[in-house]
């Protein structure tokens, strides 16, 4: 059975085993036992921020997803309060079975609930397969996601 | 003189007033006096979330410019934070004057000193002059920014 919930400390090496095991995490993360010591902070630093916080798709209590869910109060568009999406994930075994869509439509409906008036998210160019996934659930393409590394 | 500083709730008004001036902006936002309660209810929430603010940017005292910096502490990119930047404007007698840059400028290193791996923002595409604004600063282009209205 699939659940979805917030993420715990327990659940860290699942979640990073999912961000290591993509084209663009692998070069990324390092998913290692022990786990690197900045996840366990990072993850702390997430708890410790209200309204931040890493959903978890669950099947038969196993880990087969993840999002990061930020809820970001703000001033523009009447004091419009948006959510953020980062770092999702699925399972390689558990692709095209409909379980992003529905870690989506709970992250979504988390988001009404907290009377957030959009949710956004940026996808990298080299991802076509996300940029339809998020097409099909109704995002549109309206901006440029731009980054500078420091 | 042009100084950056955290914005305080006395400075709401000027603020409103920047992000209505915006052909955008003209169309989302209510600059009125008194000023719609919607946009002190979201200034409180930006105040108590932690890692979530509003520079402005005074030339003699005045606001002629804003930005929301929010800090985002992540598990992806080995526990990254990054620094997000929303509700960007200069005030129409200021522009071309670099007084955007600086803003920016003072952003970025406030996103540095905070440990912040990538600094990052949306674009609308209508928004061509500034895409070329935050090329030159360094910013890639290297994601598609997508919404979700709710």
């Amino acid at each position: 059975m699939v659940e979805f919930r917030a993420a715990t400390a327990a659940d860290l090496p699942a979640i990073v085993r999912l961000l290591a095991d993509d084209e663009l995490g692998a070069k990324r993360e390092r998913y290692a036992d022990p786990l690197p010591r900045e996840y366990i902070d990072a993850f702390a630093a997430i708890e410790r921020q209200h309204g931040n916080s890493v959903i978890v798709a669950t099947l038969d209590g196993r880990v087969v997803g993840c999002l990061q869910l930020t809820f970001i109060p703000g001033l523009a568009r009447l004091g419009m309060a948006r959510a953020q999406i980062e770092g999702v994930r699925i399972d390689r075994s558990q692709r095209g079975e409909g379980l992003g869509e529905a870690m989506f439509r709970h992250a979504i409906a988390l988001a009404k609930a907290q009377g957030c008036g959009l949710v956004q998210l940026t996808t990298d160019k080299s991802r076509p397969d996300a940029h339809r996934f998020y097409e099909r659930l109704g995002f549109v393409a309206s901006h440029a996601g731009m980054k500078l590394a420091l």
